[in-house]
């Protein structure tokens, strides 16, 4: 293991120094806020900038995740044993991009590991995220065989690598296992699961919680951002909200003034299958027990009964949870439970969330979040078809959907769709009935 | 016309007189409610049973909408001028209640309407609406030619033929057109577009509005359901919760008590594009003013820049104002704003308004709401994989995505799936570790 002299170069380090970084600088921009505003955000740990000094170096595009910012998503990316190329995972990566992923995680657990992960990062623009523990595990045979020296050395190899945040499960304790056995779903987190199985076999405390110093030394080091994470998570609506979930919320808790009296940055993961009205109370504890640190959660998922159209079930329970205080979004895709996604997972997955989080920043009134809104709307009554696919989410989708039934060009002049057809086409009775002309509509000097 | 002599058949009269009719027994059972529940609120007008008695004739299986019941879902098809076949509308009928459209809507307005119309409603077992005004347009060139009794014709034919409810679009008044010239999209309906223009033209008061009480007693007469048109519902975010469209909404309460007073079932049209911090005040607004009448959204959609997803955005604002209290969410289709759906959109828009309705029982506390959910967790956590795609919304599709990677049959019994592959399973390291065992689960008895 390198010596690292107790260094800390963390973006929260040089934030609580009084310094703007270029990438405070650069995220600003993005956010169309103060950089002083984005500095006292990282200070105060109510906002991260996940930015390994080493992917710094490959080009990376800084973002900033935290309540007072625009609401980001992240694409689960990743090989599996029985399903695994690197070029398809690359090529993933673009996809996602390409459909307005934030931050990627590559979650790969096939073979290549290591190989997989810096092509990922250096491929990527955007943050990327890890779950070191299926590195960790590559070499043996079972979780039994983990100590804390092969974990830590795993760590110290993916945070050299430049992998800008990692999910550690350190708040799943002893105590807590027995509560999983109560549940419909047990504990449906592959990490939490695994160190599960560690604790029962050795009788002894989660080595992330007992070594968790150690995670921060080196966590400082290359400013690796923690994303604490939720090994008891809810798998079904049955198990959410319960005492396993918000016992190892609290330790989480616990965990953020931990890391971030070492000043380094740190998000919270959240759940997981969840109903409706159960979504507020999971933002809301997790904000007053974790101090405001970002939140970060997968959906949830508003019901177990729709395989196959997860994407539409988590960012239901996505946007909730984002108007509720979430700040990242992790995606889910249509093959959630059933296969390993592939590019076309991703795209739906991606786009579905980007719905979500756009929504959220309505709801939120961060500024300017209805510009392109109010733009597509113009387009659209003024029949602009080109101008409403290239402010739409996905042209490719919407402009294929509109050709397949009026394909020919000069339907791109129509003043109607194969919808309505020319009679019944309300925008154009409208401008002939009541003269509404958004060309000198007042939102015209909004969006100028 | 035919004489009707001020008979009145309807399922809210005999209600009031104390009779528990064979729809309501019908409609208890599926919703394990007792009769003289649904009795009373359809007495009370806050629960409508659409059941036409021509339709009834042909074998359907009534339906009850209202808050104290499961949430609906209805999907609009039909024809267009550009694109137009009978035998497409039937398989979209079929395609739609597959995938557990409640209702559906023939909103034809190409050619041969009253042939599809009778073809849908002899074909559906599920009640059957309409928007009468796109029949009556058929023999004119243009809405300046219509008059009262072109539109009275229409209703009574179509009420004859079986139609279960019309949308009526009564409450948009002289008044509040020139509401809609400030607006970023106008009018979005078409029948209120079509009626704005003639009330333009004419320089007279909405003929449905004059004429309602002629509405009432075709409608008593044959037992349709007035489905009171939001002409002015906003069709972008900007639009949203302004005068026009919340003016439109009061005089839409008003008519409820009218057609009450002729013991004639109300629903009440609600919008459209809203952003999701506007979308409670929808509900609350539309049960106060419209004295609990149910409520029949379309969508809303949560933001306008996902043309090709817009099932999703709809979905997520349809769980919304479902939760906050509407009764039938009709469905988006990915073809929204762009084309005439195809069965595939039918069925994408489908199973999106499936899963926010049944997200809202769920949110709601409806009995028995999450006893799937709890089933197909638990076919999850015992990899039963046959049972996991019998017990989701669209069982081709969950296993055909299964499929995609593990084709072969001998993984139908398999511990795992590509997502993790078998070393990485949680679920089955969960069982290895704290023994957790749903088949002495305490749900068990929940289940059987």
């Amino acid at each position: 293991m390198a010596k690292r002299n107790g260094s800390c170069v963390t973006q929260m380090h040089r934030a609580r120094q009084g310094e703007i970084t270029p990438e405070m600088r650069f995220v600003a921009e993005r956010e169309r806020a103060a950089p002083e505003f984005v500095r006292t955000e990282v200070a105060r740990g109510r906002a991260i900038i996940p930015a390994n000094i080493n992917h710094i170096k490959h080009q990376l595009n800084p973002i900033v995740i935290g309540t007072h910012f625009d609401c980001k998503i992240n694409a689960n990316l990743g090989s599996s044993a029985t399903t695994s190329c690197l070029k398809e995972e690359l090529e993933k990566v673009d996809m996602a991009v390409k459909y307005h992923a934030d931050t990627v995680m590559d979650l790969s657990t096939g073979d290549n590991l290591d190989d997989i992960r810096q092509a990922v990062i250096q491929h990527s623009h955007v943050p990327v995220g890890t779950v070191p523990i299926y590195g960790a595990m590559a070499s043996l045979g079972d979780i039994r065989e983990m100590t804390p020296q092969i974990f830590l050395d795993e760590v110290e190899k993916q945070a050299k690598q430049g992998v800008d945040y990692m999910t550690i499960h350190a708040g799943l304790l002893q105590k807590h296992v027995p509560m999983a056995a109560n549940r419909l779903t047990g504990i449906v987190s592959r990490g939490g699961a695994l160190l599960a199985q560690w604790m029962t076999a050795h009788k002894k405390e989660n080595f992330l919680y007992t070594h968790f110093n150690e995670l921060c030394d080196i966590f400082a080091h290359y400013d690796v951002a923690f994303s604490l994470g939720d090994g008891l998570r809810p798998g079904s609506l049955q198990d959410a909200n319960d005492e396993a979930q918000f016992g190892e919320l609290k330790v989480l808790g616990d965990l953020t003034l931990r890391a971030w009296a070492r000043d380094v940055q740190v998000m919270i993961e959240g759940p997981g299958h969840v109903p409706m009205h159960l979504i507020r109370m999971n933002a809301e504890l997790q904000q007053k027990w974790c101090h405001e640190a970002p939140f970060y959660t997968l959906g949830p998922l508003v019901t177990d009964i729709a395989p196959g159209y997860d994407h539409i079930t988590s960012a239901i329970g996505g946007a909730m949870i984002g108007w509720a205080g979430a700040s990242l979004l992790c995606y889910v895709t249509p093959a959630e439970h059933l296969s390993l996604p592939n590019a076309e997972d991703v795209r739906q997955g991606c786009i579905a969330h980007k719905i979500a989080a756009h929504a959220v920043d309505i709801a939120r009134g961060r500024p300017g979040a209805q510009e392109r809104d109010n733009a597509i709307s113009k387009a659209r009554f003024e029949f602009r078809w080109e101008d409403q696919f290239a402010l739409s989410l996905d042209p490719e989708t919407a402009k294929a959907k509109h050709d397949s039934t009026l394909s020919d060009e000069s339907h791109k002049d129509s003043q109607y769709c194969s919808m309505c057809g020319p009679k019944f086409c309300s925008m154009n009775i409208t401008k002939e009935t009541v003269g509404a002309d958004p060309s000198v509509h007042p939102m015209e000097k909004k969006l100028s």
